[in-house]
């Protein structure tokens, strides 16, 4: 197949940046400017002081994002569908009984995020989605299959955990009834406020061939190598936990301190133990972090009785990350005895390293240089929807450079060249499977 | 004046444990059965099924035990006062223009507190006023001075800092409008909730002559002694502060290590050091904790920015603590570099270790000698209204032996036997102080 695509002609139409394009419909915008126009509206959505926004999944502020989305779904002349767990798919139908390239990301944030990660892939996906329906429509492209664009619902995780969550449940790794369930700090679940919002729907997602997915890097390789265009070809592996440190509440005046049983210093002791983890791990780039952390009674005179905390250990392949887990597991018992308390490891979870398909790996690099652009190779160092899509569909993800190191933080940076030539690797992708099939 | 009252028989009355006395009012309960009846009535009052009682200062909880404390004074007779900070005074006046005798403690409590801390002493009090009272009515005590009893807001200080806020007002340590701007965790301000709760005030308290206090121990100095009274010649000194770190928001997937500054980080560090004072500290006992511990952003996969936590370093003398505190202050400095975050120490206060009245010591060791119970001086290792209210009149506080080492904590314990003796033994030091004057 991939022989067979790549002695026809990739591209169809030739275009400049920020120019309407040949063959785009009477008064619609050409690619860029449509882009521009659909993220600077996303961008200004539930902004903060800080340059940042506060979008957490199916907060007010990933409401209004979601309800400006499915309106330009709806302009765009696509087909809505929402499934159980408020992914939001737009659908373009141009042949009938063929499957669906799907391209998108994801529109909640970080508590303070950056106005980049995620809705920055799914205006791109947008934008290049209504430039293919108008070449589609023009004649232009003659397509062989469909194209849809998602906003996958709670990539973050920063409100309900785990983090992917609507492109798991899309990708049969999680189910519907798991994802509803989850409850934020405050016990309200998903599904509630799927429910509150509405944006429970019953619709099934299209049947995807293919996923795209365009994002900025959140990291500075490519930006540091001057290069243009990030191509995904594997993801670092991870363990996640939650640790749970128990002690026993006491007065902070009256109790000797050998009488303790601190749940905050034992939870203190964790937090040492999981960073000190990283600066001596040999034979491989360990990233720790712990995370979450809590403590219960919240007293000022009571000695805490209840730590609990999110503890996640990252390496490029998912076996160092189990050896630190393992490692990590025979510092407890240390810390145990130290701070009196018991400490227990829950819901312990493992992303497994993977690689992304190899054919789109060189669809997306001849897809910049036909566009001029430079592209790198590299591995993704956290999560992404693309990458609980990859293994169900053939599945592309691509990164646009990051100006400054700042990830999950207001002053993430990419600069508009970047943002733009971005969406014109992306279009190209598309286009070749819409054009192609994958 | 403490010549004069030791040549007078100190107690007119012979009681026997648990038996109505005579002198009381026909159709009232003696002293013990009534401390019963009301330290019953408060512990079933927002109790949990931990066996402790959750009555944070002005929730639901603590407005219950109020309002059933001033129901109480109304049915004795009292006149009920409330101040602007919701201190409720209940006033026995049979002396014109004499002052009072105050005595009492808190009915607000710990989350997950236990039912003795405070609650007792506030039971106790009432019960021994009405005791009093009954007396003086039928003659059998001939007063000089007046009695009331109090319950003071806010004395844990768990919901709202600083603690002993209700006694520290009526000391004239702290403003009323200090004490109501003072908010939870959740923005609340004690003034609004005072407002709410119908506990804003506009009488002034009683014009003061005496403050006596009975507390349980809230440790086993007295039980491990096998001692029945315990009569507190000081405080332990402390420093108190809150301790806050920021550090810089990023992801936890992308940023290398070296590149982190992790709030959570640093405040581990600091929870280790603060720990480590204590255990290393030389020339004095030193008891440290940290606790109230809060880091923000809160999400899975972000690197904390900002974290805040509340420290405390105890000792006997207040000088060991403060120069605890320029150690720890060092340590920080050590911190700052290894986790690349800033450290600041904001709102120090500084609790002195002071000596109690020392003809109050006497006189409570006489009482305890007439009822043939064995007393012991001791120091007060934590903060208590009686400290607040230490220098501004003669002050006595009494300890009951708690049997476990619990506090602040639902498994505290006083036996009903040592309960009662407390009881008995702050009557015959309130009737001195009424009979005789301070």
């Amino acid at each position: 197949m991939q022989t067979a695509r790549s002695e026809r002609p990739a591209f169809r139409a030739k275009r400049t940046g920020g120019v309407p394009q040949e063959g785009a419909a009477a008064g619609t915008l050409g690619l860029e400017e449509e882009y521009r126009r659909l993220f600077g509206a996303e961008s200004r959505i539930a902004r903060l002081p800080s340059g940042g926004v506060d979008r957490m999944a199916l907060t007010e502020g990933d409401h209004r994002q979601r309800s400006f989305f499915a309106k330009e779904l709806g302009r765009a002349g696509a087909t809505v569908r929402v499934d159980q767990v408020g992914n939001i798919f737009g659908l373009f139908a141009w042949v009938p009984d063929a499957p669906y390239v799907l391209t998108g990301s994801h529109l909640d944030s970080q508590p303070n995020g950056g106005v980049f990660d995620g809705a920055y892939g799914v205006a791109a996906a947008l934008a290049c989605c209504k430039e293919l329906d108008a070449k589609v429509r023009s004649g232009a492209l003659v397509p062989e299959r469909n194209v849809a664009v998602v906003d996958w619902t709670n990539e973050e995780g920063a409100r309900f955990e785990p983090s992917v969550m609507g492109s798991s449940v899309f990708a049969g790794r999680l189910s519907a009834g798991t994802a509803r369930a989850a409850v934020d700090g405050d016990g309200v679940s998903l599904g509630d406020e799927l429910d509150r919002w509405g944006w429970a729907g019953n619709d099934s997602g299209p049947w995807a061939c293919a996923y795209a997915e365009l994002h900025v890097e959140q990291g500075t390789r490519l930006h540091d190598a001057g290069i243009d265009l990030g191509v995904v070809v594997g993801n670092w592996g991870a363990v996640k936990m939650r640790v749970e440190v128990t002690g026993e509440q006491s007065h902070t005046g009256t109790t000797p301190m050998e009488r303790r049983h601190d749940a905050l210093y034992g939870a203190a002791l964790v937090v040492c133990a999981v960073r000190e983890l990283a600066d001596a791990f040999e034979g491989a780039e360990l990233r720790t972090s712990v995370t979450r952390l809590s403590a219960a009674p919240s007293s000022p005179n009571v000695v805490a009785s209840r730590c609990s905390m999110h503890v996640e250990l990252r390496a490029e392949d998912a076996a160092s990350a189990q050896a630190a887990a393992q490692n990590l597991w025979g510092m407890f018992v240390g810390i145990e005895r130290k701070a009196k308390v018991r400490i227990e490891m829950k819901d312990v979870s493992v992303r497994d390293s993977m690689e992304f398909w190899k054919p789109g790996l060189e669809l997306a690099e001849r897809a910049a240089e036909g566009l001029g652009l430079s592209s790198m190779r590299l591995k993704a160092q956290c999560g992404h929807d693309a990458i609980a899509l990859n293994g169900l569909v053939p599945t592309i993800l691509l990164f646009a450079p990051s100006e400054t190191p700042a990830a999950h933080a207001p002053d993430e940076l990419t600069s508009e060249r970047d943002q733009e030539n971005g969406v014109r690797a992306l279009e190209r992708v598309l286009e070749t499977l819409v054009a192609e099939g994958a």
